[in-house]
């Protein structure tokens, strides 16, 4: 099977421009067939602060409204998703920027109302990936650039986690591909301790990730991310790297390890 | 040859959400091959002055600043063509929104600087349309819906007018096709007399047209639209038809002629 990289970024990197050229023209440097998803960094909520759309919370968990909707469209599926496709172009790479609704390549159920209705939030199922269009433009040579936007197939465009996203286009690409999973942030990778990037946990296995959350050395906000890893994993993804965006491309060569290298 | 409607649509369709589900719903009914060009209304203005953004002006010529740019490419890019193609989705049609740097399918070149620096707009030049890819969607069934930014290669996106868009894709796909160009609007086509629906110019040639804005009959808004389009003639577009968008579907129904039609 050919290999397939399906390489995450966000946070920090999306929200500086030169940081952003700096890591595309890695990502465009490097050989293979690719995948890029990207989420939206700060760049959606300042624009909601300036707009006066307050950010819509219950019981501390962000809800999508109709107004957060249309900003989070308008700068993830518009501005970050053009700059970079435009971007990755320059460097000779022939990206496709694409939305959910886009051939209807990721379609999406509006999260069910339990406890908290989230708004216009889209969670992916088992069917949600058009994996065989995606292996279609990836086997053209054409690298498909996915922003965090999804829909329901029935008009009403939805958000959805961009690291979900991620995770599920590697499952769903695993039978076609030897897919590895490059999540690309701020930091070393996983930590032991969040403010000690020398704490940096280089190899991890579900085990050692379990007993890491029972003794509460794994950060919170790292959970979603490490769950999502593991059920990749477990479903059929070969390898997940978490690292610094600026590792790229030794996350991309064959036998350099850098960051959190997980694995089943 | 195949028929292939290039359809543009613009201006108060695009603002009203009620109008604009209606016009796409009445598009997806339309049989045939099909590529809809959408522009922005007002919305891009109103964001612009929500968010302090003055509309730069030079001689009374519109500038696209950067952030005017970035404006442009959150609506047009964004918003608009991702709920487009929402829609679209939805009416069972097969969309695929795209800015022109999207698979590089419309490269332009950034206006020169001659007495009035424009800014971030992009001109059409002769090879600026991918004109074999957008048929390769076609003919796979795919509906390319176009917004009006563009790329010139280099990693800058530009503003580009959603008209000259439409008229250089109709005349870059009619060796290809029997093209036929139709521009959406909220009047019934050229009028006589603005303020006059009854004065519609139901047919034209070149001869006409010429002769009518020598008496300062046809009014000055609607000439760059009308010289795109008679350029198109010109160079194999087989029909243009400028006319209201709730005529679209008669637009489209061989034998019926609503609106201005245009011929060589």
């Amino acid at each position: 099977m050919k290999k397939l990289f399906i390489t995450k970024i966000g946070g920090n990197v999306i929200d500086h421009p030169e940081e952003l050229r700096k890591f595309v023209a890695d990502f465009a440097a490097q050989p293979g067939l690719k995948i890029l998803v990207h989420g939206g960094g700060k760049i959606a909520s300042e624009l909601a602060h300036k707009l006066g759309i307050s950010q819509a919370l219950v019981n501390g968990r962000r809800i999508t409204d109709a107004e957060t909707l249309k900003v989070t469209t308008m700068v993830y599926a518009g501005l970050l998703n053009k700059q970079i496709v435009a971007l990755l172009q320059a460097s000779g790479s022939n990206a496709l920027g694409l939305s959910g609704a886009d051939l209807n390549c990721i379609r999406t159920q509006k999260r069910q109302v339990e406890d908290i209705d989230f708004g216009f939030v889209g969670d992916m199922t088992e069917g949600s990936v058009d994996a065989g269009l995606l292996a279609t433009f990836v086997d053209a040579g054409i690298i498909p650039v996915l922003c965090s936007v999804t829909h329901d197939g029935r008009g009403q465009l939805l958000n959805t986690n961009a690291d979900t996203i991620a995770s599920a286009l590697a499952v769903s690409l695993s039978d076609r591909y030897e897919v590895q999973l490059n999540y690309c942030f701020e930091k070393k990778g996983v930590l032991m301790d969040v403010n000690n990037e020398g704490s940096l946990i280089t190899r991890m296995n579900k085990t050692t990730y379990r007993k890491l959350v029972g003794e509460g050395v794994i950060a919170k906000g790292m959970i979603p991310k490490l769950d999502n890893s593991f059920d990749a994993i477990t479903k059929g993804v070969k390898k997940v790297i978490i690292g610094h965006s600026a590792d790229l491309s030794k996350m991309m060569t064959p036998h350099e390890n850098p960051g959190t290298v997980l694995v089943g």
